[in-house]
């Protein structure tokens, strides 16, 4: 019994938490490090924080945010019950985030969408650490040139470094590293910015022992990529959620946060998640974190303000100004990431306060920057990110879609993991018929089902082209708590033991989201006066898993109504993007070429965006002219 | 009374000190900080840190060092000396380093040396650390780039750089700085190698407040240069003893020392004087630390090594190489300099292991690498440096003249602080006139002191050309405890109440010492295949004074007998290259190609320079060709 504290245990896993009295719930969640979801980051407006009380009391107060029958199990919002005696508390798994096992898995899928786009974007193999193992003349009284430039000289005679910089405590290991490996030494070279770094200098040949990690920091999933630098191969590859949802989860939430808070928690919770799939890929494969000697981190721009704990308040003000959209080299350590400790870490460029480096990988990646035809990037995340142009002209612009096709914000919505519906077909029986992703009793839709799901209820007549479900067409349409949802798995054939659904609500959300992002293309189509046919070609990107129905996609009025061929889904470009830097120079180089020569376009400052949105928000959009290809289908629905 | 320890107390300032039983004197004064002689470094072999015990006993050995007056009168050699009881100690005039108040004398001696050279270089005024007052335009939503770039733009639109860095520190306290003083801030931007360094970003308008110290980081004495690097102008000067001395007079001593106890003991020892002489001249000029905001220093290798802790080992040992000959800029502070946290520590290059910086400096400051005639610079200190050439070619070396000119190993020898006897004329009537630095009573003979009695001893007889003191001609010459010595100025007049003489001894140190410097001079002109009227400058540089007899030198045979006015005494030309690069970045590259471009050539792969040093040992010189200006005064001399 600890004085003036509580104790609070967590169910299922009987983890012991001690807090202050009068502290939440999800302040001890917090603590202990158990996940609970958590969209408003702990101001009871989202309701996603549900638990349920099983032993002992907490004080909480009245909400709508629950159900009558979940009061009655005893479900609190964890952010909002104070707790002033010991209490049992159970996390069910509608407000877990997923755990480690699963993640694996998505770390194969995110891998394999590396592969679509390999062929396309080819850059010189020039990795941003080189290794390069020497074999100096020792010195004589004829050549008593000083151990420093005879490094240097040994270095320039194998490869072409204008400038070349090294810190004091790297020439001070000089001499005793190369007398004592009798001048047979390997020495570590880092690209920092116009300069090249000595980073280390090792005895004998290591050479081979040069890897990197290239890491996608996302709003919700941190994705990790080992890469050995020599051979070009990726080894491996790990995801995690960002643990800065404990602070928010969307990118404004967390940025309050940091204001109220301090910077340094955010930089803390995401590079414990860095340091943590480091410590996972390093151990998998057997190799010493001394030999992973850079980190290269693409994300939004937030994402990268928080990494690198720079203040993040003036991305979400007018008129949103970053305070570093091109962060330099640093050393690794100097931020907490640890690997070899005088190891690099490199940020991709950003575009500006909601374009982020994700969004430079991206282009990279997908090769717009040098497309000879008129090429579409759009990039589906909690925001959706257009770029629009070729080899000429590059526009983009950041449409606030909010998290819907995350899962977040739909009753029955989850992340792109294990028993998430990841496709659905509604036969002309009007029977459901879905697959999950790991093949396992269903626990959520994610993304990709979303759409499916908006698509198929269309076709199939249960919703109109407002998205209204009509209640008196099907049983599995439903009335509860006042609201109708239409029932897609009942309870009895869930992982959950609770119905999938997707209620009016959600479809409402889904449709602002898609709203949103289609606006946003058709601004940019607006200004730049273009047709959708001048596009020859569209990537969608995006964590949605591999499966996304392009027909479906374009039925929900999301992306244009082109020619089928020409749209491709790529995947997490991100990742794809971070690790193309990492491998050549030019390909950085062209980041940064890429982020300087993207025109960002504010949404705001069109006058008629609003009347865009509203236009959007029916299926697949008031204006149906938009949609000729979808013409005989519109036919039917109402 | 502590425990195991015993009391020193040290006269004449009764300072105390606390120290085991069976230490040394002199590691109880090296404790207290109390300054006494010490060439060897406590081997017991210079016989310079006599001091005399007034109470207690201490336990020694006999020796050959003291006289047996001295011992009689308690003297003993306080790095031979064991304590096992409290004592008393005297340290006598003699044997003290001097002390703060004579310094300042002399610092103001070395900056009236920068005025000969003054017009013969001139680089344009580039300082290596500038400061740009910016007013950047506030951001809007037509133009809301990063603050970092913002802040890289109105750098870009003042000056040309084409590579710019800037730390993550620098970057996180940007969108404070900025917003707080209304986007009118302050940049300070150091030269790093090829790139120039944002070092730090300041509200306001501080471009008026940007100073520098320049150093020359001599083996006994440090000289500081405040410099305004906005004006070009030398605001005060400070000088100290370097107080590595206490680990040893002599280089290699200290490099031995550092071998046995670490380097960082030295470091500590130069950066604890660098930071007294800063703390000196910004209390003295009513500046702020925080404006310093960089230091650049010179000196030979060993003291460059030391200063940066590098190991230096190596350039006692053949084949001589040191760890670093061209230094990079770093962090002050990261070797505990104390200026602006984020100012910067330049070092210049030297040229091998025993030629240094100080000798780039000395190249610099007189211009020889862009001379159109053959010219040569001789720096006379613990070394003797010699430099030949001129724009299409230079070559150097070094002589190991011993610490003669520096008044070591002389008897009476002192270094040119006040008291010193630095100039000398013996009348025709053989009567000795002398001045003393600051004209106070004699103390001892200070270099240019001695080179005067060398040579005036010559011409009245007193001595033959192989440096004999003849003890039959006058009263003065004496034969004290079987040594002949010529008394210059008797006890009674006298600062230190004993009589300053020249002993056979010294004159064979002298000797010794310009001989290694005349033969390394002699050998450079035969492998270059020159004659000594092929040059047609020289510059004669070192801490002899102002007063430099160039007609006594060339007597001496310590430079080669060319026209007069062909010869420049150029006083301390370490700390005038030092400032000149600190003022212009062109000057520090030249210092960078002077470094590069002199071929430095070992004198002891010369197999002749044995002969050669043993023919220079004569008054002037064996070979009386060489000196054909003293042609009438050599047939008077024997």
């Amino acid at each position: 019994m600890k004085k003036d504290k509580v104790k609070v245990t967590f169910l299922p896993e009987g983890e012991v938490v001690w807090i202050e009295k009068g502290a939440t719930l999800l302040d001890a969640a917090r603590k202990g490090g158990i996940y609970v979801n958590s969209i408003c980051g702990g101001d009871g407006i989202c309701g996603k924080c549900k638990v349920i009380v099983r032993e002992g009391e907490v004080i909480t107060r009245p909400t709508t945010l629950l159900k009558r029958e979940e009061i009655k199990k005893g479900y609190v919002l964890a952010c909002q019950a104070k707790v002033t005696q010991d209490v049992v508390v159970e996390v069910p798994p509608e407000s877990r985030v997923e755990g480690k096992i699963l993640i694996d898995k998505d770390a194969q899928r995110f891998r394999a969408l590396y592969a679509p786009l390999k062929e396309q974007v080819f850059f010189r193999h020039y990795p941003l650490v080189q290794k390069l193992y020497l074999e100096l003349p020792p010195p004589s009284l004829q050549d008593n040139v000083c151990d420093h430039l005879r490094l240097y000289r040994g270095i320039r005679r194998k490869i072409e470094v204008p400038i070349m910089q090294t810190g004091l405590k790297v020439i001070r290991s000089l001499p005793y590293i190369v007398r004592e490996y009798n001048w047979k030494v390997t020495a570590t070279l880092g690209i920092r910015g116009g300069t090249v770094e000595v980073i280390q200098v090792e005895g004998g040949d290591t050479s081979d022992r040069n890897f990197a990690v290239a890491v996608d920091v996302g709003t919700s999933t941190v994705v990790a990529h080992l890469v050995n630098l020599n051979t070009f191969e990726t080894i491996d590859a790990e995801a995690t959620y960002n643990s800065q949802m404990i602070y928010g989860e969307e990118v404004t939430r967390r940025i309050i946060y940091a204001e109220l808070k301090g910077e340094h928690k955010l930089r803390e919770a995401i590079v414990d998640d860095i340091n943590n799939l480091i410590t996972t890929l390093i151990s998998r494969n057997n190799i010493k974190l001394n030999d992973i000697m850079a980190v290269l981190c693409a994300g939004n721009t937030a994402m990268m303000h928080f990494l690198l704990e720079l203040n993040p308040s003036q991305i979400r003000k007018e008129p949103y100004v970053p305070v570093c959209t091109c962060p330099p080299p640093v050393r690794a350590a100097e931020v907490g990431i640890r690997i070899n400790p005088r190891g690099l870490l490199y940020s991709l460029p950003s575009i500006a306060s909601w374009v982020g480096a994700d969004i430079t990988a991206g282009v990279l990646a997908t090769g717009i920057y040098q497309a000879e035809e008129l090429t579409m990037l759009i990039d589906i995340g909690t925001n959706g990110e257009i770029v629009v142009g070729s080899k000429e002209w590059m526009v983009c612009c950041s449409a606030s879609a909010g998290p819907a096709f995350e899962g977040s914000g739909v009753r029955s919505g989850m992340r792109a993991a294990e028993g998430a519906i990841e496709k659905v077909k509604i036969s002309e029986e009007g029977r459901v018929h879905y697959t999950t992703i790991g093949g396992v009793k269903p626990r959520g839709i994610c993304g990709s089902g979303l759409i499916d799901v908006m698509a198929e209820l269309l076709k199939a007549g249960f919703i109109d082209r407002a998205g209204r479900l009509n209640p008196n067409l099907d049983k599995r349409v439903k009335v509860r708590e006042g609201e109708v949802e239409f029932v897609l798995v009942p309870s009895s054939q869930t992982a959950t033991g609770e119905d999938i659904v997707i209620t009016q609500a959600d479809i409402e959300n889904i449709l602002r989201a898609k709203a949103a992002i289609f606006a946003g293309i058709n601004v940019l189509m607006r200004i730049l006066n273009l047709d959708f046919q001048d596009i020859k070609r569209i990537y969608l990107a995006g964590g949605f898993g591999n499966y996304l129905d392009k027909e479906n996609a374009i039925i929900l009025g999301l992306i244009p109504d082109i020619e089928r061929e020409r749209i491709q889904f790529v995947g997490n470009t991100s990742i794809l993007g971070a690790k193309m830097a990492l491998l050549s120079k030019d390909a950085l180089d062209t980041a940064y070429y890429i982020s300087k020569n993207i025109t960002y376009y504010d949404l705001i400052t069109y006058p008629g965006y609003m009347d865009e949105f509203m236009s959007a928000k029916f299926l697949p959009h008031t204006d149906t002219s938009l949609f000729p290809s979808l013409k005989n289908l519109l036919k039917e629905a109402v």
